[in-house]
């Protein structure tokens, strides 16, 4: 699935809809990191049209128009990088939805490579990536292990201006540091180290 | 908020919205259950009607009015009983939004009783559980430790019918069980021994 | 097995074994602070001379010396503090054998309420405490929600000496906080609210 | 650091000390199910003899004589499999111990490709593993997603005899599935699919 260029291709998803939403910040960042970054694409996913998951909406095994749209952009990507807001102690409503219908026959995520960012006060989003590896245990994604990334979003400095936008430079340059370890881990997943 | 009768009262959340959900045939099993107990009420709360959680959609310390309609019920209650499907290894995002709404300023489920069973493949659902316990901890939800009941739902003997109405007599018991202990755990909470 | 005086007795444990552990240094300072706080008493319990857990040790429901020597701790206490350190992002083996030995039939943590504090570098020692609140569903603990205390020890002001004390004054404050709300919640499992 | 044959080389490690333990049956029956496999290696590593992790212990570099045995094993290993019993819930005190003095600096696990399996009652030992995977997470243990293996020990048919073999020929069969997946697995790691 990587295109002819040989570059590794990946598809962002942030679990926040919220407008000036942080870990949507990460995002944005990431794609626009991947420009300085030889041979790596990375392509934000929309999930916030997504209904919930409900089994009843699968007709002749086809899933909702929006529930395609995502499996379909997931599936040309060569692997995931997730965003992930920490709710409660735990992954969104919302990417965890995303997680669910993507994960359905055939599961798209199947033997995708996967990094997992996060911001957010406390630990930094840092709980909500724990669960979401649980689900990649079933799910069959390969999650990078390092370097991880928690953004203590509220201690100084500023780390996000009032829009969401990730402005802090040590914060951006740490965030280009799991990118590119994401683009080595996908060309050891896919082609051997 | 106990009524003036003194029994407990209890509102019952599935986390699956399936037509013939096996987890709200849980939901379902537990308020007919009630009636055999004294001194228990057990009432359903559909959640299917929330959207995602986005703080955006919060105007002037109102919520959406189907949000406002969960918390309305939640807050009214003494505890909670979620019967929490196991999607990949955690809960679904359908339940993590509930769990989120209901949470938001003031949190509503702070301080309450609460419990969880699950019915699925593999480990009957086991897995949603401990990370919806995690919720808690954060929520200051106090859930119950045991018994804990993960119906193995496609292991002889039936437990389920075609349209996820809990026809096993021994899970049934177990059920009841695990209500008949929320209670007495509900009474400790607000109470005392 | 409160004490005639009517006060709190709670045992603290310590799951590290460095002479200058930060975590023995909660548990010290928690010994210190109880004596600020009318009701409380908090008594250190060494665990260093466990051995591993292994069930041939038991000989007519005996157990080694030293595991009955904790367990009688334990037994006389009406709640529990756990000073847990995180090693690679769980509880520390020997804290998860003094769990297990004191859980053995008859398990003697049954009922009893609970709180976890922890010291570390990143997240302050708090992804250990999530795996013992796991443990502490099977075992029956009553594991307290809030307040959470993990000190981030490496992020200035020093909040331990050389020595593994504790001696910011502001982190005092708040395990004192800690043992307030585990006296409280101690009260309440045994004799209501 | 796989031999001159090109063999894939594991370490088999059991997180139980007990004699008859059924998750060092586990072990046991991997050493034999290598032979069935062309270019298989296992080999058992006994790690009862570690003490308790103690950084104090730690002197000019050097780990105590029982830890360096172990670091060594592990080190000429290219995977690893852990058997891991679940005690209350989590992983043994014992397997953690392993877990953490074999990551201490220089971290020996860094890299490693590495499955878990488990007997036990309930979930068949299957909560020790998730715990296991967040450890692997800090130290960078590649963890092979599927096939997972839990054995309900304690279900009919007999999966073990009283001295914890492994006499089940259809639970031979899925080890050997979980040997088969993970020398494959070790192989993309190193070299490449």
């Amino acid at each position: 699935m990587s295109n002819s260029s040989g570059s590794v291709k990946i598809v962002a998803i942030s679990g926040s809809l919220r407008k000036a939403s942080i870990n949507s910040g990460l995002v944005r960042a990431a794609v626009e990191l991947a420009n300085e970054i030889p041979g790596l694409e990375v392509d934000a996913v929309y999930i916030g049209d997504l209904p919930f998951l409900n089994t009843d909406l699968e007709v002749n095994g086809k899933y909702p128009d929006a529930v395609e749209a995502v499996r379909s952009r997931v599936s040309q990507a060569d692997g995931v990088l997730f965003a992930s807001p920490e709710y409660n102690y735990s992954v969104s409503g919302l990417l965890k939805t995303a997680i669910d219908w993507v994960g359905r026959p055939p599961n798209v995520w199947a033997g995708k490579p996967a990094a997992v960012v996060s911001a957010g006060g406390g630990f930094g989003g840092g709980r909500s990536g724990y669960h979401l590896r649980q689900s990649g245990v079933f799910l069959d994604l390969h999650f990078l292990n390092k370097p991880e990334l928690f953004v203590r979003a509220f201690e100084p400095p500023a780390k996000f201006d009032a829009g969401g936008n990730l402005i802090d430079a040590a914060t951006r340059e740490r965030l280009k540091e799991v990118l590119i370890a994401l683009q080595a881990w996908t060309k050891k997943i896919k082609y051997g180290a």
